[in-house]
């Protein structure tokens, strides 16, 4: 997807929600899984009864992992559905990939060619060769992690360098900018680290970010977008727990798409 | 697999040797890929031809990734054939996972529970809460990247702390050490950094090393063992691509057994 197209559909909804498919299945309504397929059932129910409060989706690759064979199969068919019957939506595959060049190239074959994701997640540890390959197709998206919502994030991403004081996901935000333009690459920032998203933008002032932590992990809405905000949004903000496990009976997704456009009406107070 | 039966297993064959099974499909033999699962037939033949050098096996998920649900029906055969001819065999998910707690558990039980991996690779970025899930499991092993091979390792690892004067990668190793033990953590180390492994060695003297970049990656085999073993040996050393494409003929696992056994008599030297 193009930038203009994923600006235009923001604006269009009046939205920066992400709806974060984690569709674990041990949490899914009973009744789902008398399904075929209940993961994708529960996905698709998901999408539509949210869809018009919605920018993205982003399935959380390890739930699908952990099935095995039919959570990929699983997985292929809730992008493909999306890509049908949405195609003005964002997908992001939040895989957290990054390897040495000839084997990240084959992770960007996998999501980008075998699977028609918009966007990937990947770690930034093994620097600029295990990013590139991903960069190398047009339309695509890198979203590279550099300050994350966990508790994790305060062992290594604070650390200082000692030759320009800059934290590490300073550091990792300052290489990777070029690597790429703000057409192809994206951060991941944490809403629980909402406060540091205005140094966050002097580095990178244009730059979509992907902002998990809203919800579950706690991190405030209007922080994220007060502080994170461009002049074309420049946000995509998710939710996963908070609105898909909102309700886990065969009111879920009247539920879910109750969530989705409370926080769709917050976002709309920035347009 | 517990640590004293890798240790056994690596005594028994006076070897060290991983075979990385980076099964790339558009390098197969020809007349591979007439059979019904090609990549799993390639796969076969490679272990059979060098089980008897080698203690260790390594696929690379990306490659399998790539192929969709095929790929992952492959891999999935590879590892229950390893698992029910060769239990002796430590295997090793070389997927480079991490991510935040909930997330963590799940990649876990995709490569502990649902397939049924020894050990797997997994990123330090987003720090301990996405390290501990792995470790949960008895009998399992994470591989924590520490310092890797490739030329973008200096991009991020070699970055020093302003308050200890320590690199990154060794920030991760002090770090990390106590999250586990030497018996369910290992460290990911570069032969292409062969010569840090003696101070890398101070920090973590008994911890197990796997070592890629032997190879077609250009490091030294002696000076890995020479700079890294210790008194257990503590280190499994990768080959990938040197091996199983060393030819791309009907004679592919005669060749690659010749040049595990050439990798193992080197290894002996050192028992």
């Amino acid at each position: 997807m193009k930038y203009q197209q994923l600006v235009a559909e923001i604006n269009k909804k009046q939205s920066l929600l992400c709806v974060g498919l984690d569709s674990d299945i041990a949490k899914l309504p009973s009744h789902i899984l008398k399904s075929d397929d209940p993961v994708f059932e529960f996905n698709k129910q998901i999408i539509d009864a949210t869809v018009d409060y919605t920018i993205a989706y982003k399935p959380n690759l390890a739930f699908y992992e952990s099935l095995g064979i039919e959570g990929w199969k699983s997985l292929s068919k809730t992008i493909d559905y999306l890509k049908e019957r949405y195609p003005q939506i964002f997908t992001i595959a939040d895989a957290k990939r990054g390897d040495i060049g000839n084997t990240s190239k084959m992770y960007a074959k996998a999501f980008f060619e075998n699977m028609n994701f918009d966007a990937v997640t990947v770690a930034p540890y093994m620097g600029k060769d295990s990013v590139i390959p991903f960069l190398e197709y047009e339309n695509k998206w890198v979203i590279l992690l550099a300050l994350t919502s966990n508790q994790g994030a305060f062992d290594f991403q604070f650390i200082q360098d000692k030759e320009t004081d800059k934290k590490l996901f300073e550091t990792v935000l300052e290489k990777s900018k070029d690597w790429g333009t703000k057409e192809n690459m994206m951060y991941v920032v944490g809403a629980t680290k909402a406060k540091m998203l205005k140094d966050i933008r002097q580095i990178i002032p244009e730059h979509f970010l992907l902002v998990p932590g809203v919800g579950a992990q706690g991190g405030s809405l209007e922080a994220v977008i007060g502080n994170g905000q461009t002049k074309d949004k420049g946000l995509i903000i998710n939710s996963s727990r908070g609105i898909i496990f909102a309700d886990q009976t065969e009111q879920f997704a009247q539920e879910a798409k109750k969530q989705a456009k409370n926080l769709q009406e917050v976002m709309a107070n920035y347009f």
